[in-house]
């Protein structure tokens, strides 16, 4: 058995799902590694310990440059603010340490360039969280996907609603609410929210060639979590935007926190010859699937519960008919890049995958901003 | 093309349903035979004529004696209280007319056996009004059944849920609530709700062997809605029962009009050893089907959308996608009937098939009473 | 009662669906109006005679001038292919018969423009056949929308998904298949599904501003139904477009009649501040309403079965929990066509309305063809 | 912080969510106890050994009152088939361990009732792993119940249906199977799974009266898993269940491992006078409501994704929209306890509390084998 051992920087949302994600991994999965939390770095160390000793982390560090120098950390993960990302994961890579970091992967497409190129030159194992595509059922869709089930495709599109940001009283910047902060985001929704769709859509249907979006901002002005002053909202609220796939398959996606009623409903769906998916997120344990090639008189759509032992990941949680949630797909994420340390094969999304998304991302945000089609 | 002339008694809500389901059978089905509205009978002559002019009857009777008596009238429809079903339908039989019944057929068993030999040595064709045999998703659950799908059965259950009668502010008897009196219906859920439910069951899974039953009066004392006295409530709210069917498989039925949030969700499932099959009232136009034969990642539920030209009835409706509704399933029973007069191949369920639908009831209530295990 | 005295020109599918509506209407719902179908017009008299002696037509004319020039026809129905609106609807007019003309209004803006400015001139009774603003639910949504329940509105989606010209085999051309053929339909999802979509966005949330679409030809050659030659594919066989409202929200709409699964799945969603409603046609007897003013922990999506006597139209059907069909939204539309004759207000939508709803549609082809935003 | 030293006695299904939930316990819920996985004990200790290491158990071992006599044991979880509850547990209440025991809580209530003796006389902790209750959802109905929401109760029924054991080639007895062993389970579907149904309804509807039942066993011979040799099934295949509750509502319950397409479908439904809920295992994280207050035209089920932070649990874990699973019930179990010790509240259930549980099932049985009604 050999050690993993983690250092994570930041500890807000994603730091707990990461924490939780790295011990039930070892537990439900097997491989050769096993991940060992041994610092925790955050800028306030007082306000970071209790986190810390919830979670078991060994040590913490308030400085990540100090944790980078550390010989007793393999893997930095990195769960800061968008704007963080870049520099902290070149020189991670210099440093030598394998790097896992929070999506997206970076303020812009330029920025995540040199991220590639960071890692690709030290040679070190990396990867960005985009947890949707380990939730088993989207995993299965994958897998129907590439047994060519489907055929050819002719459309696909995707959604991610949230209603949460309606109030203006919600405020901007600060620990809480850095994602409406363009500041420390880069962008809202899209670099968010459309970031996760259109991940599974690449990952799913493939490259995605030129894009015309619109972006509205529906709250002007809110106030700063941290200052209490009133400033201007720089943030796109929603997102939608038509693309073309290289396979010749029309796309359209959509995401807004202005979506009366639902919470997080990131749904996808996908149309080819002979067959379709949906998946959402509300209920992430159920696939829907078509099959054309079903008897006529019989033929619907199926629901399919993803909770059996053939089914990707099910094998190694409970019995069919019970479901698990949303901090597993993180837990496979880890169990998979555990394995792919165990065998030596990269694990995915790489930097370089995760780059493909920035660029869609960055030619939505220019699309909207020019009002015209734009290239990827 | 012959004329099938129909004397209608009774002008209640039933008689609405059959008197659009002869003039929409005769426009969507092909038949040698059409139906003709040629008199409507109603004590108050006066009250029933804008009915009778609204559908097309071309006179009303006040005395259903006299309506018996005429040449004119080739069947009978019976859509009176069902105190009213085994008199009228003996008289009927007598004068050499068809009867089409609503149902229950009678009042008890012994009343029913009554009128199956009187329709059967008169030799006139006769029919009840199950009517939900032919909403065409149930039409083709027993097209499934009689496939060998499903293999083996083991369980079937079927409930009626409503809740039009918590308040204890409705009334008993009269023309709008005697469904609610015990003189008039004979019973309360049980002849309303479960004998649809049963008529099914037998129709989908055979004959029914016991049942051990409970039942309850939630509301004991109602208004009558004409004399507006207070009077005891002779019927049943609710009725539940367990079974056992001849083929060896389980049975369950409830009834209620007391359970909230249910206007009238008629719901059937039945397990086979290979699949199985659900069906609901509220959303009549889907049938749920499982196979287990499936490739098991994609194995769930089908929500078959019975709009299909190759499924039952619906090629003589709309196109696939268009959902009919309610009042279709009468049409489809009407068309029947007259192809059965086109073929000589007799209706169902006959008199004699509603009678075994009869002698359930009448177990289940009198388990019910004696609690304890009543054969059929 | 004053007869309505019908001219039909056509009778296709919607023939039937209009020739149903009149004798549904009259049966179901009060009015001073009676609708009379007095002749079918269609260029081959001798096909046409089954599909009037069924209807009851009382004759059958072949040259729709000629019906024109009867003194017994009060409203001619337009059920042609849609390149002959423009000239019957004018020459209608000038021959002072009311109009109830099927959708989309035109084969352009241009053509509809004339044709607005002819029954505005004639000072003719017309309408459009936009039948899914009276499926109940649909009504339903308008109703609470008036109400001021949703607040600020935000999103607006909708689309319209089909499946069944996947196949390359299917022909175009034809009496059944001229909505494929571009110089009979003038479109291709677009005017045949999109517009229905369009039509009911604008009654719902007003006018549409700007749009950015896509349209995509998957089958590039068909065999012609007649003719049997293989055809260059004119018409677009998927459309998507992204709007702004007048109201300040954003629009997202798709049709296509290659999404595997779908048979005819229009679906639309409105999210307010306050509230959000959700409609498909699949279960159309449906209106999903989210109402954030719910306690909390209670809060969600309700599921209303539009069946109550309280409810847009029902009140005229069946009993609560019985649910109508497709077919009904025609009959509703000729009962308030027929309300408008009794009240001389005029009934909705009118040509002046289809034109609005014809001029987002030039704007969608015009910007797919020019790959950029367009005004209305 | 004071530590609850456990020894764990088994280590199937049961010994795997029962760890994690220790362990997740500690993470996500605060309490001034922490669990600590002290001893695993199991007649094979080098079998044991793996999944003792994988949990972090400090040591093995393989007889069950050696155990018992060590003094860093606080607790003992009871895992073991039901025929071991009985003398553990007695032994374990006099050895002064705290005892956690799976369900059903004995073989028979003459068992149970001894054990009940034995916890009450020590004045041990005790608890029984009904976990259903605190799944979020129907913590939720239990909070809404208690709200008298609901008012007067008409209706109560729940079910349970799987799909495992159609197949003939199943074994009986062995480590996988032993609840197919009459000799280890005492019952068949009636003490694994109807035992979870009637536990949730006497907490949320209060106690059962009397009862009817039927059983029946489909497949009469199995192989034993460990001898290979054909035997005679001993267990209830399937249940079902009429009952009368004190509170004068009627209740029905069925479970099966006969349901085709079901994998574990445990539902439930109430109906109150104003409102109703219904809830279902395979989609555990929602709550379906009804609230008869509700304006009557946007009245309709609400499906509540319980994911908020306001719900039951909820806070502990993700945000709004993110769903937990099955197994969070356990860990809310544990928190419960733990918090049950801080405070020094007795946990539910008790085995006082599943000794009602038990009449009931005694009941049922009895009353299937005597085919008549039982009183509990």
């Amino acid at each position: 058995m050999k050690e993993l051992r983690i250092g994570m920087i930041g500890y807000g949302f994603m730091g707990k799902t990461h924490s939780n994600a790295y011990l039930q991994a070892a537990r439900f999965f097997d491989s050769e590694h096993k991940p060992v939390l041994k610092a925790l770095c955050a800028r306030n160390q007082e306000k970071a310990q209790p986190f810390a000793d919830n979670w078991g982390y060994e040590s913490v560090e308030s400085d990540w440059r100090e944790l980078l120098k550390r010989d007793d950390i393999d893997a930095v993960d990195v769960c800061t603010p968008n704007n963080l990302h870049k520099e902290i994961a070149i020189e991670a890579a210099k440093a030598g340490k394998m790097i896992l970091c929070e999506k997206p992967l970076a303020m812009d497409a330029a920025e995540g360039e040199e991220m590639c190129q960071a890692v690709e030159a030290a040679g070190v194992a990396n990867m960005v969280w985009y947890n949707y595509r380990r939730v088993p059922a989207v995993s299965l869709a994958k897998q129907i996907l590439e047994s060519g089930k489907l055929g050819r495709i002719f459309h696909y599109r995707a959604n991610f609603l949230q209603d949460w940001t309606i109030s203006a009283d919600v405020p901007q910047g600060g620990a809480a609410t850095w994602r409406l902060d363009v500041e420390a985001a880069g962008s809202g929704v899209t670099g968010d929210l459309l970031a996760h769709c259109i991940d599974t859509a690449i990952w799913l249907n493939g490259s995605i060639n030129n894009v015309s979006a619109m972006t509205e901002t529906f709250v002007k002005e809110r106030v700063h979590a941290e200052t209490g002053e009133k400033q201007a909202v720089g943030i796109d609220d929603a997102c939608a935007f038509l693309c073309r796939f290289d396979n010749g398959s029309m796309g359209l996606f959509e995401s807004t926190r202005y979506a009366r009623g639902h919470k997080a409903l990131y749904t996808l769906e996908i149309n080819g010859e002979h067959a379709s998916m949906r998946w959402d997120l509300h209920d992430l344990h159920r696939l829907e699937y078509f099959d054309h090639s079903d008897e006529g008189i019989v033929r619907g759509w199926r629901s399919v519960h993803v909770s059996d032992g053939d089914q990707p990941y099910m094998g190694n949680w409970w019995v069919p008919g019970l479901q698990i949630g949303y901090e597993h797909s993180f837990t496979h994420q880890v169990a998979d890049f555990l394995k792919s340390l165990d065998t030596g094969e990269p694990a995915a999304p790489s930097f370089r995958d995760a780059l493909e998304t920035q660029k869609v991302c960055d030619a939505v945000l220019k699309s909207a901003a020019d009002s015209r089609w734009e290239n990827v």
